[in-house]
């Protein structure tokens, strides 16, 4: 399925739009307001200067449309999208002052929303189609659905939106409950049953007691390449294979070769960086 | 003046933590429901697996006197302290279901928060004293108020927090406004007399004009160190001097010795990378 | 696994609690006001008048919490208890206008709760243990979070919280995807691996054709006792087998012996009507 | 009057649609994004399934408004409309995604609002145009704007607002105020002029007694049919005459020719089960 | 019935402090910050002066709870209670910067409740008990719980909340519905039984045309002292008689005479002006 | 800089019209409802009484478009015209049930814009262009980004926006720092460079300290006329000059003569009455 801005996230986006305006500009633009006379006419493109997978459009639109709805903001690439440095993602046009306004909001949310897609870009590459790349819970405080959304733009998969939407039993969950197969019970009884049952496993032991239990899938955490093959082979396609832990770009190309199904990135969210876009403004 | 928690922050960063555990917790926690027992009691401690300035624990605090006002934080450390790789944090005590629906919400706001102290504190340490690290409006979009915080935490100074706390005359001000020295006059005559006037510059004739023209600050964009310390003899102290463009941490010491006064880095905000914590439980 | 009212839904029941109080009490009690003296104390105790069990006291002590935080609540059963007619659930002690205002707000909740608990866990005896009740998302709009806590407390189970927590390919998904099996594997490659694959099927065929696709759980749409058995049988438990359409207190105790393993009724949170509670008040 | 969808309502109810959207969509549709191509365009009808009064398009609209503007609705009917089971209520055409990402949210609305009217709207067939249905504040927590609207759009009236829109003297206040006649006093001097000084009674003896005091309306609190005519008798049209009180629709019937004014009916909003509406797709 | 803080009006208050408290404080304290030391004492108090009624207590300890909620407050009076210019109202220990950052928050609220009960009472004691001194609904947008409740601190009395709480048949009604008749007759059909139909009646004519018709309270609009004497002997007691439109304190004393029952005054919140307060803090 | 209604405000006005509709409007309009036919066409048209400069026009066109997009609003004149009595502001037209829904919130909001606007422009031209008028924080909770709009649009200018926006020192925060020169050390050393260093004064002797220890604005508090004089002299342009306390009409004349930079009037919002405006509707 390609990726689509059909997803019915505008509401999410429009509070994240909604805040972030308002950091920004409760006090009005004193600056604009003292420098461009009112109804001064501009243009403006949004140029990003590194490679990107292009993320976030909307928001942009989002942002303007809330400033000023005359502002014309047409995209020159869709969310998705591989450009090159030097390329135009948009152009908007309307009063210079709303331009002005918007200008920082709007390229910090597009900064971060391409950031996260084209890091997972970088790791989907690696793949080859092999395995899928997923997120984390590490997402940013407040951005969650802009995060998990700039991951499948850089083709990558979601891995649970929240605590009441996966079930992953981790060590801690195995301790308080008694045992690993315990935890498996007790999680199988409790949740939803459109929920698999993922239970992270540390060594080839648990790999098996896991699945023995009737685990969906399997957590494997911070095992090396050699211990994830030989998971592989014992598992035998009985449960979904997911690799966490030390996840560099080389060692997911590896990865790609074990026989996992997924591996699970925190990176993706936690450590991307702003991709550097300008809004160059013309008169 | 030392850094304290004492600013009156409280309301912005309890709507962040709200936000936060809005997204993780609307749906309950089905794993820990499923495996602990309700009444489990356990305790945990948050680790740092680096070196890092400390940030945010009011946060930690926050978010389970959300969900649980039961659960008891104490906090071994403040924010804006120095801690090392394998030092404790907190340690929180309380129902173990709480701890654990709490775990990836407390961590994904301290990570975040000590991410950017922590980066704040290698540039200010390379500025040794001798000039002002300071952040821009390149934040994280909702999170302003915590960027923020944590850059002044990290030894940083803040620039102006949004669009009406400060004057920033840019190029395209000036470009519409008619002349640098229009673009100057038009805000001095507009803007709140509590603020200064700065003007971004990017040559020595620039700076001549603009401090000519009353500009309170200048901003030298992208100049290099030669031109730079061409600048600060010109402007003889007759306007504040803030750097900006191509900073590394290299360079801050570098220019730490050229007589300007502060250097912008978007990269505190825009780019700092989650610090590594882990919250470990006990039972 | 007992039910517990430690589940962190807190913020979502908050936020409940607020809404409704701000319908009820936003221009004061003018009643009260104009006929109790203020600093009148009293004494009220909670009553029911059928066989109910109960659920939601943790909103009657947020109501006093956030009226008046004086007022005292004693709770005198827990949510999950099943209770006769007549039995008193809760004493609250305060200023008898504090009491007032907030009796049928309060009253409100919790009469919708323990008629949502109630109602399922007439559904769960008629099961016997051999198969669960589920909810739908067929909830009362803006109560989701408190009515499937109600199920919960009533001896049901949850079925996906909302549309990006679960997958349940319907008839429409199947036609605009082409087919049956489509479907099914444009699911499994888009969803987070932590979600079966759930497909409605409405015959025989389809349940045959969903299994050999790999869907982890059907849904057996309006199908007939006899085909259900039959479909348990061809299934042969290479899927969870959810009964749906049709569903009365009767059939389920029919269906409690087919090998079905879940029945899904809407009627537990769109068809609950509520229970009959009275505040009591005592000088 | 006739009913009419020109209330001024459209605040409440979207705000209402906000969160009934927030609680199914925040996390997108995985089911239909992995299922439907984006671009799909789609068409469907809302049915009912039974005889009904129509209430709540409008919500239906704002659901669809607020996830795609794109998506076209034509209603059918008007609120207030009495329709029979078969007849469609809308046609929506649009986006297939859109479609499915809305239609539960939309449904269960409608069928609350829809529920609320028919409802009421029996209770009126049986009222014969001899004395008002009204309402009370035992509606569904953070749905009363809308319960109060069904209401009307089912041909009832509606009781108070809240507690600071009307003043209903109880059997509470009246022993903490010290005796009726205080009570009808003490409300009186304080309340709102605006305001009819309701007073509920329980006998013959306090109706003569509130009326004597100079109550505008009385509540006949569970008397028999020939304790209200014996008021209705008393009374002699000095005050507006409510019963309330084990109401059934037959019971409304022989009341209608008592005299009384108006049956206030909390089942009208506390025990209204949903209406069967499906909305059916079509390529 | 004597003023009170008991009131259920708290959750309106918290939302007017929060608003309140995010146009000052979102970005901190810059001035305390950089020249209070953390940590120094405080002890401030609030005096008034000018000779005032006290209302709003209960939001300055609301502004200090949210800010530091280890500020003590301890008030000197009570809301209602008359004072003296000189006189201290409220006592604040704790720190310093705390102190400094609500300050004018509290003072901001607090002026404006003492302004509009302070200009009530002027009015109240011309009425010497004679007449009711009403509000409008001409309050400051977003404050209209805090200002009814000054109203009534101040011995006024409270106007309908709003529109749906009242009837109140204008000139533009009557016009619209074809005649007084019609719309007295429309709006007793329509409204909840439990208001009162006000009319605004402009000459004798249409006072008695409306009584006639059946209105419980009339509405003199503009009409000159010997109208409404004239007026009052017409309605001979069969309806309320509020008087509007040109009043000014002296003539509040003359129509104390007229046998008017009450005269509403949009003076009260329109044209309050804050009262004089200050807070002088102590080391 | 001319006064422009193309400040990036829109997002605040919103969230002031949603509150203001929200408190007359969540239980509809029951007046309007029970006595104008659904579907009547009406005109109305806003008239000051008095002379006034114009402010606010856009929240009327927010409120409508809220109520129903369907009135058609056309505006006479502009924000910050001046306009006499008997002009006409705007024309409004659409369904008469929706104009009278939102006439008093209209009125409400406009004339709290126009008294702020007015007011601060009676100041304004005493001050004869040669020094400007200042708001402060003194604002109407919940209204402060209007009240300063509506000062601009006055001819005014604005003080510090809030406590982050701006540096002001008092005999506070000098007690606790210690000296006036370690609190103006203190704050140049904390505050963003964007801020000016602003510090109140009470006499020449610390007029030439704030001076010489390098404040960039002096506030003069309560000194009289020959007293600011003489500050002006010794200051001799080393810093902005801004007057306060005690402020009339006359004595800004004055001020006007003595070369003082501004002056700051707290009056402008905490004692501006409202203008007499009205909203005549026509059949």
């Amino acid at each position: 399925m390609s990726v689509s801005t059909a997803d019915p996230l505008v509401t999410e986006f429009q509070k994240i739009v909604a805040r972030a305006l308002e950091e920004d500009l409760h006090a009005g633009d004193v600056t604009a307001s003292g420098t461009v006379p009112a109804g001064t006419q501009g243009r403006a493109r949004i140029e990003t200067r590194e490679d990107i997978v292009v993320c976030g459009l909307s928001l942009v639109s989002q942002v303007f449309a809330t400033i000023d709805p005359a502002v014309r903001c047409t995209f020159l690439v869709e969310d998705g999208a591989h450009v090159a440095a030097g390329d135009n993602l948009a152009i908007l046009e309307g009063e210079a002052r709303s331009l002005l306004a918007g200008e920082r909001t709007a390229l910090n949310l597009l900064q971060r929303a391409c950031a996260v897609a084209s890091k997972t870009s970088a790791y989907v590459s690696q793949a080859a189609g092999r395995l899928r790349i997923t997120d984390t819970r590490k997402t940013m405080p407040g951005l969650r659905a802009l995060d998990r959304y700039a991951v499948r733009c850089g083709g990558g998969h979601n891995h649970r939106n929240d605590l009441g939407a996966g079930v992953l039993i981790k060590e801690n969950h195995i301790r308080w409950a008694g045992s690993l197969e315990a935890a498996i019970k007790g999680a199988r009884d409790y949740a939803p049953h459109t929920l698999r049952i993922c239970c992270e496993v540390e060594n080839l032991d648990e790999v098996a007691r896991a699945v023995e239990a009737g685990a969906d899938a399997l957590l494997l955490d911070n095992m090396g390449d050699d211990e994830v093959r030989a998971a592989v082979a014992l598992v035998d396609e009985r449960a979904f294979i997911e690799v966490s832990g030390g996840i560099t770009l080389d060692r997911v190309a590896r990865l790609a070769a074990s026989g996992a199904d997924a591996v699970s990135v925190g990176a993706l969210t936690h450590s991307a960086t702003a991709v550097d876009l300008s809004m160059l403004m013309e008169r």
